[in-house]
Parts: structure tokens; sequence; C-alpha cells
């Protein structure tokens, strides 16, 4: 395992230098709630099969019945029925993170296979016993200095206030603004979401000024308590740049109750993100862009298991036109904030590294996803250093809901060393530079953009 | 030869097991006729180079005038032209299916150079001679088990009932059901292929109904007669989901001889999709769908050649909201059989993985025609195992209409070894699990979804 | 230096075989009036920072304040400014081109790094003393032996016709022709445009045959000052074919002052390319198209800064039909020129190549601009030899606006070693045929095409 995904001498040396780093994981899908209360975990198979769809979408691509994937098999057959899935998955970035998962927090270093998998759960079982495996704990073996979980504007941020008041636990774990409902002003519930938000900012919502407002007021109480990041993570990107009183015209008939025309939805969208974007830019804060996703496309499993079950795929790209003018009409305002933009398209990367080269502050982020392995993530270096200066990426983060994922970022920085070891190898980057840049990559980048007076 | 495309001692090994292995070709476009009545070949030009439209393209980017391509020019200067052309091809797959074809069917291990193409020229006559090289001689020295043709529905499958009525044929020859005529109601030529299916099927196609019910019966009458599998491959497909009124009324329009608009097209094209589909679930066959391909671009040679010239190229990615809107049409109506994607433009290769694996049974299949190189093979595999089960996938077919094309089996075999081999030898993918992946790519996954029962 | 970028034996020996061969840049943006005048240079900063947009970019992407890049910081800061940003851009072209450049004009081996940057400010200003660099000194220390700019038909080309008088300089400098500022008729100051060019060609504009009458009458003039190639470079490509009624009204509508539409444009646009090509055929020139640009996308950029400031970008793909569509009028009017096409969107080049493939005479060119890097330059001739005729590529252009460029032909050649070499190495092509197929590329190719006579 010392030597996964490690090519070439500099590569060993990097890595040996930067494994150990503090992880800063400004964007994920942690519970604060699950963090504050930190009850151990149950077994293996709760704590690495439920809830996570990527093995979900990996066993139905084995052909492996539902009953053993979201069904009620027991906790030792979806296991089974799981090493079945990855015992030939070759390639397949679950495959390896398996692999780091078990030997990093379990102490098991065997390849998981139909045969071993019930002795797997047990001695699974064992190291949850021996080692009081739970969120903080596991937390703590990864060296996590920072989570910036993922939070709706109305949430009350009670769990990050707890977790902030003990100051036994040396994580900071910080709210992020991630405004999706408020700008998904076609869902069937926006009502009830936005009678939410006016309770939560303490202002009633009736028009367009209003809705802003309250966002500010949101906006506010995060960055009391903490918010250094905000997220958007909607399938829907504006086309087209509205007016101001195009987008309050379009609010105001979804306040009245009426339907609004996708011409109507892109003038609400547009100036709606470049107002919070102007807020964000007030603010410091880092703002993050995650493009190109369909979700619940599979009406079946949709309907049988709902959303987050597998059912999400990449969208098409989005029009480098359409990227460039929304960062435009944000820099005209004055109100561009320092932006990560991530996409789920590979199609559309080059493009979007080279738009996001344009405008000051913007840059393209890790792989995610559907990206998120050893082909993506190299794809995202090589582009980002081609057309730009990796000298400024912020480097990983995992986008994850389990505990058990920050072994994405031993993934990444593993296949980082690699990537800039082989140009120290080919006499392409000077030897004394590398493990510098290196570590920009691996936090001080990330660090520095959240915290400027560290 | 022997270290063609292989790259590291578990690719060699892998390959020593494999390379034998019985070839399923799954699609293809050889002529069950030429199958039967076996007739020997006259020449390497006419075996070779005749009907080759990869080749003549190759001759004409290369400045060779018409004459040596599809003139009057003697065969003996055809294959010095084309020498000519591929002697400096670096790269290109003909470059590599030239040496692996001379060499398996004519013991030819030389490169072909404008200088010695008079003497392959002879020798090839030699060998056919010597050898009887015909059809079947061919498709038994490529250890070929599975031959499934392409075949229109109101085609009389004469031929295949001939082939099968012959017992000492040991390879399989069965029909693909393929309905891009019946689909292309904008055809000027479509009264007269409805005419042609309402014969075949001894049913009057008057409306919508009986356009479906015709396609039933001979979809009945196809796996009557060994049908397993489907395919379309026309350069068109469904942005939206027509209503079952909107397809009748369309295609009503068409019966009465009339225009319809781009968006009529949509409704019947994704209704008649979709009930297709269903028809193919109820017979378990497997669906092919040939993806973004544009046809007869060239407006001289379409006049001078006609179709199969040389002037089709890569058509635009086809939306991923497209395809995922057409897959979830037929899964809602319990009607999507397993089916198989292949795309022309690479660039949206990886979205159409993605679609693919929120859908059970859905895959990606084999690089196909402009992807079918070194390059575009890897990156298929790449792209399936890093968003899917690689284990899942269909592997190779040929797509060709030449007998000779079966090298391309032992080119995409090496190319699999490599790309296991390579993991293996990385240490991220065990060793004992390579051996069994492999064999099923070459073959067993194609033959366990089309014979279950085996 | 001497191993950079090679990879393997055959590499280096090509390398050695070619290094030295002429350089045909066949399109460049040089100022004919600067090689005519041949001043010496100043300093390092204002010869290699000065107008450089690709620095300014990585300046910024380093978060470089405006000062250093192009406002009013000495230029020992400004040189500072870049050392810092070059200093971790690991992977970024301008990396390598940095050394190549210091290397082979002022003989400076070092790795620029603040550290150094003054000292290396210093010696390079005493090797131009030294070595007395110059325009027409740099380009016959890199073996030029023509140079193609990049020339309004509007323009007088009196400095190409004082260039070509001086038998002195053994370097050809010759003009293209490029009709943008013709095309682009809704541009503000259009009718300025058309009262220089009527002025030039003798011929009153009033209506669309007389605009290209007076096309023709440029394009005369053009050839008989050497012109042997077009080039053009609009963000704007037709997505139908236009009438010639309709490209007639659309152009009295501009000649009146009106405003014209999308579609009109559309009309105009691809009449006046198709009739422009068949000008280009009849002329034999080597038609080029560099599709798919944004420009000037960030507002504060150009406010601040103006043009070829370092805001452009990539722009969203040319659609395969568009472009097949184009092709095949032009060719059905029997007006395809040899022809050339870049894209600065890697995600439709394949899709490109293929399309081209389909039209003799008809390639894709070297990767331009965002995509003149070791992936991208791999890229292109992966995509242009997988899909079609590697033996009949042109080869390298610098593109540049910058005397010191050369290197990037140097650049170009190291990877085209490699990329022949491993396929050598590896058994897949030829070894006699690599030196042939490098010197093809290198310089034999562009030349017989642009002096078939040679």
């Amino acid at each position: 395992m010392n030597n996964l995904l490690l090519c070439g001498e500099t590569a060993h040396a990097l890595y040996a230098a930067v494994r150990d780093l503090p992880i800063y994981d400004y964007h994920c899908h942690l519970s604060p709630r699950e963090i504050y209360e930190d009850l151990p975990a149950a077994d293996l198979t709760s704590l690495w099969l439920a809830g996570d769809h990527y093995k979900w979408r990996l066993m139905r691509q084995s052909g492996i019945e539902e009953k053993y994937i979201t069904g009620d098999a027991s906790p030792k057959e979806k296991l089974r029925a799981y090493a079945k899935a990855i015992e030939y998955a070759a390639g397949n970035p679950l495959y390896l993170w398996t692999k780091l998962e078990l030997a990093a927090y379990f102490g098991i270093e065997e390849q998981l296979t139909p045969e071993n998998s019930d002795e797997i759960y047990d001695r699974a079982a064992a190291a949850i016993r021996e080692r009081s495996l739970s969120p903080r704990k596991l937390i703590e073996m990864s060296n996590v200095a920072l989570i910036a979980t993922t939070d709706d504007p109305a949430d009350s941020l009670e769990w990050h206030q707890k977790i902030a008041a003990d100051e036994t636990f040396p994580c900071k774990v910080i709210p992020s603004y991630r405004p999706d409902k408020m700008l998904l002003c076609r869902a069937a519930d926006y009502k009830d979401y936005l009678a939410r938000l006016s309770t939560a900012a303490g202002i009633a919502i009736t028009d367009y000024s209003s809705l802003i407002a309250a966002a500010k007021a949101r906006l506010d109480f995060f960055t009391e308590n903490g918010c250094r990041v905000t997220d958007l993570g909607i399938p829907a990107f504006p086309t087209s740049i509205g007016t101001a009183e195009e987008a309050e015209a379009a609010f105001a008939k979804v306040v009245a109750g009426g339907e609004i025309t996708d011409r109507e939805f892109d003038a609400f969208l547009s100036r709606a993100l470049i107002d919070l974007s102007k807020l964000y830019k007030e603010h410091g804060l880092l703002s993050q862009l995650h493009l190109a996703v369909q979700r619940n496309v599979n009406p079946t499993l949709f309907a049988t298991v709902g959303v987050d079950a597998g059912g999400d795929c990449i969208d098409d790209p989005i029009p480098a036109t359409a990227l460039s003018k929304l960062l435009a009409a944000m820099e005209a305002n004055d109100g561009l904030p320092y932006t990560v933009l991530y996409t789920l398209n590979p199609s559309m990367l080059d493009a979007m590294v080279s738009v996001a080269g344009s405008f000051r502050g913007v840059q393209v982020g890790a792989a995610w996803w559907f990206m998120d392995h050893t082909g993506g993530i190299r794809r995202v270096m090589q582009s980002v250093s081609e057309m730009g200066q990796i000298a400024s990426f912020y480097g990983m983060l995992t986008d994850s809901r389990s505990f058990l994922s920050y072994t994405r970022h031993d993934y990444f920085r593993r296949i980082l060393c690699t990537f800039i070891g082989e140009m120290v190898d080919r006499g392409e980057f000077a030897a004394e530079a590398a493990l510098p840049l290196a570590e920009k990559i691996c936090y001080r980048n990330i660090r520095s953009r959240l915290y400027p007076e560290v």
C-alpha cells in the first residue's frame, strides 16, 4: 500500500513529506449534529454502506438485487454483496478507497472478497469496539484541522455553536452558506421554504428586495458563526443575465403563486447570484459553484429509494459563454468574490479553466464526484497547470457524507505527488520547488484564503 | 508482433491466456449471403480495399487520386496506392490492422510499402489459393463462435435460415433487428419501405398502431430465427418525449403523404423507440444504440461514389439530458431492456457513462468506428471503469463489413490485457482477479447476456 | 535541457536530426514594420513581458498586482514579479518557454527565480548589447525561412514590399490575407472600415457584389506581393448557410445603416466565407480558420488595459454539423481550398478531425494558444493520427507577437520526436519511416503546400 499511486523517487519523497499534513476539508456534507453527538459506529455496514450511493451504483451496475443494496438483507449479506461488486471493479476509485479505508481505520490490509467478507465484518466490529470509532475519533485519526459543512441559510446552526463551545475538540467545524433552496423558486414547496427563511431572518419576504435582505441577514449570522465559505449545487445555470426589474417581476409572480417561464427563472437566478456574490465579496467569503449535475433521473429509483439514491449523473456542459457572462456581470458590479468552479462534466473542463483564468481570483477546483478518480484528478491538475497557475490550486475536499472519506485526501495527495514528481523526474520542474508547491496545494492555499490573518 | 500493444509482464501473461478464446461478434455488417455462398476471394485488393471506406479516407487524406481509390486503376495499382498511404500513417489503427491482417490470414510479416506491394499482392494471391481463403475459412481461422449480422425488419432472413440448416458450419450466424428505415419516416422512399414491411409482416400499415404491430410481427419472426440483439444507427435522437397521441398524429400525417416538423418527428421517434424497447425487453433482447453519427456530409463524394464512401463523420454530442429523458421514459414504462450505448463523439463519453450508470442494465459499449483505435479503446475502458463496473463490460465487436476484421478482436484483447495488466503491475488491482476479469470482457459477459441458459 | 521533453532513444536521435531544420512560420502576428526597422531590443522586460498577455494572465492568476503587470512598476520590478509567478507554475508551457528562451537567445541556463531576477535582467541586457539582439538577428538565430504575418485586406503592404526589396535578409516575409474586419459587419466602426477598404481597392463598396469585388482586388494585390495564406479569427461561425439573396439583403441593410439580426448575419457571413473561399481556391491559397475564441470577456480588464490584455478565452465548441455544412457548401460550389482548421476548444477536436477527414485537402492544424502546451500538442497529434493521416500534418506555427517565440518550434519538435519515437520504440511504427515523417511535419509539408514548385 505504501507505493500505491506513487511513481518515481521524487513522488515517494514528496509523499513522505506531505502525507501527515493537516486536512482542511473546506466542503463536505457531514452532519454537525453527528459530530457533536459523537455516537460510536454500529457496524461496518451501517458506517460504510448505509447512505453511500457511490457504492449502491456500483452494486447495481454489477447486477446485484436491490434487496442487498437498500433492502432488508442483513448487514453481513449486504457487505458480502458489496464485496462481490468490488472484487472485479478495476479502475473504479471505490476499489482503492475500499483498501485505504479498511487499512486506515480498521487496520485491515487484505483485499475484501466475497469469501472473506464475513470475517472482515467481524474484525471491523472488533476494531470499532477496541478503537472506539466514532465521528470525532475518525476525524482526529485523520488529522483534520477544519471541516466546512453544507448548510441552508435558514439553518439555526445550533450544532455548530455547540461544537464551537466544546473546547476539547481540536477540529474547527464551520458552516457553509448554501442557498440552493432559496434559488430554486419553482420547487413545489418553495412557499414553505420562504416561510422558514422569513422566520430565521426575522424579515417578512414579500418581494425580491426582502428576499435579498433576508439572505443578507442570514449571511451575517452565518459569518458571525464562523462561516468563510459558500456553495451552490443546483441543477440550473442562467444562460442570460436579467435586469433588476426582470428579476423583481419574476419573483413577484412567484410570491403571488404564479408559474414563471424559463426566461423569467433565468432573470431571477442570474440577478440573485449576482446580488449574493456581491454580499459574499463584502464578507470576504470563498464562493464555490458546483456545476453540471442532473438529479434523480431514474424514476423507479426515485419512487422507491428517494433522493441521493444513486440516480444522479453528469449534466450537459454549461456553455462557456454563459459562464463568462455571469462572471463578467459580477465583475462589472464590483461583486466578484474569490471563486472556485467545479464541474461534473469533463468536456467543459478546459473551457472553464480558460474562462476562470480571465478573472482575478476565479479558479477551478478539484475533481468532484464522477470525476473524483485517478484519471479525473490528474485531468483537472493537468488542465489547471497547462492553462493556469497550479500553485494557486486549493487542492482536495471530500464532498462526502461519510466520516471514512478522509482517505480521499490521502488518495489525492498520492496522485499530486506523482503529478509533481514526474515533472521533476523529467526535468520539467525545479526539484527544490516541488515540496513548497505540494504543501501549498495540500493545505496552505486554502488555509490562507479562509484565514488570511494566519 | 508478439509484443505489439502489450506492456508489462502481466499483460503478456494475460494475453497468452485470452488470445485464443472464442469470438462472439455481436454486431457486424457481414453479408449472410456471402457467408452462405462462401465464394473464394478473388485477390487481396478486392478482399481488402474494395468497399473499405476506412482505407479510402486515409488514401484521400494522403492526397491520392480517386482513380486509385474507387476508380478504374488496376488491383495492383490500387494496392500500391494504399501502400503509399499507409507507409507513414503512424498512429492510425489501419497501420496496425494492416500488419495484423496480413500476418494472420496471409502469413505476411513484412511492413507493406510501395516498394514491396506488387510482391505482397502476388504472395497474397498464393495464400488465397493455397489456404482456400473464403468467408467461412476466414471465420473459422478466427475462432468465431457467433456472428450477429445487421438486418432490416422487412428482411426474409433467407440466408440465415440456410446457414442454420447447414450443420457443417460451427459458427452461429444470427440476425439483428435494426429498424432504422422504419423510423426514418421522412426519407423520400419511406412509402416504398412501408409497403415492403407490410408485405413481410402480413399487416397493412395504415397508422401508428399497425406500424408497431408490424414491427412486433417481424420481431417475433426474427427471434424465432435466433435473433438476440437489436441495433439502431440513425443520425437522429429525440430531445423531448412525445405523447402517444402526438406520435399517432405525426405518423398519420406521414401516411397521408404530408411533411412533418422536427417536433413531430421527435414525438414519433421517441414513442416508437419507447414502444419498440418494451417489445425488446419482453423478448429479452440486448438493445444497442449507436449514437452521434453524421452521414454523407461531402456532396461531391456522395454524388460520385454514393453511401458508405468515406463521407460520414462524428456528429454533435447527444445531450445528456435527452439521453436520460429517453431512458427514464422507457424505465417508467417498465420497458427498458438490457442496453448498450455507443457514441462516435468522445466528448459525450463520460456523460453517457454516467447517465447509463443511473439505470440498471444500461451500459456503454466498446469504442466504435472513429474511436476504434488504441487511444479510443483505452478511453472507453477508462471511463467505464472509473465511473462504473468494468467487470460488466461486453467487450469488443467488429462492426465491420470485412471478413478480415477479426483481428480487431486481437487488437482489442492486447489493449485490454495491457489496461488490466498495468493496474496489476502498479498494485491497483489484485493479480488473481485479472484473468477472470479479462475472460468476462473477452466473451463471457456477452455470451451469458445473449444465452443466459448456457 | 538537452533531454527536455525527449523520451526514449529514438526520440533523441530524431531530435538531433530535426532540431536545426528551417522554420516555416506560416502564421504569426509579428509586425513587418518592426522586422524592417530592425531596432535593437531595449531590455528583457520590454522585449519579453511588454505585450505578452500569456504572461500577464499567469501573473494575475498568481495574485500579482496589476501595477507589476501592465502598470508603472520599473522593468526590474516587473521581471521580479514575473519570476515570482513562474517559480511554481509547474506544467504551464510558459515555464518551459521561459527556460528555452533565456537559454537560446541570452545564453542563460539558470531557472529564473525572484532571487536571481535582477541579475538575470542585467545579464540579459549584456547579451542584448553583445549579441546586438534585434528582430532580424533573433529571426536569423532561429533559422527561420519564412514568416507569414497577419494582415488586413486594406493594408498597403508597404513594409512587406520594403523587406522584399532588401536582398540582404534571407528570410521570406509574406503577408496573410485576414478579412476579419470585412466580415464583422456589425462592429461599431464598420463604416469606417468599408471606407478604408474601398480606398485601398479603388472600388466603391455599395452592395454585397462590390464588397466581394473589393475583396478580390485586394486579394489579387496580396498574392502579387507574395501572399500564399489566408486566415480567419473571428468569434463567430455560421450555423446555417444563407442564400445569395439573403446575404445581399443583409449587407444592403448594413450599408443603409440598419441593424441586422443574428440570422441575417449568419446569411451574410456564410455566403461571404463561401465566396472568399472560392477566390482562395482560385489563387491556390492555404486557408486557415481559427475557431472557438471568446474575446474580452472581463469588462474591468477591457476598460483598463484594452484588447489583447489577457481577457480572451475558449468559446463553446462549434457544432460539427455547422462545420460540415459550411465545408459542404464550399465543396458543392467547387470552391473548397486547401484548409487548416484550428480550435481553441479541445472538446470539439475529435469531431473536427473527423469532419475534416470527409473533405479532400481539409486538415486540422497544430494546437493553438490555450492548447499550445505539451498535453495539447500531443492531443492534437494523437487525434490527427488516430482518425487521419499524420503524414499530411502541417506542423507548428508560432501564432505569436514576439520575436522570442521561435523556441515554440523547438518545444514542438521535441514533443513530435517523442510522439513518433515512442511509437517506434513500442514496435508500432517502422523505424526507417520515422525521420522522413518527422521532416514532413517539421517543414516539408507546409513548404510544398505553399510552394508546390519547390
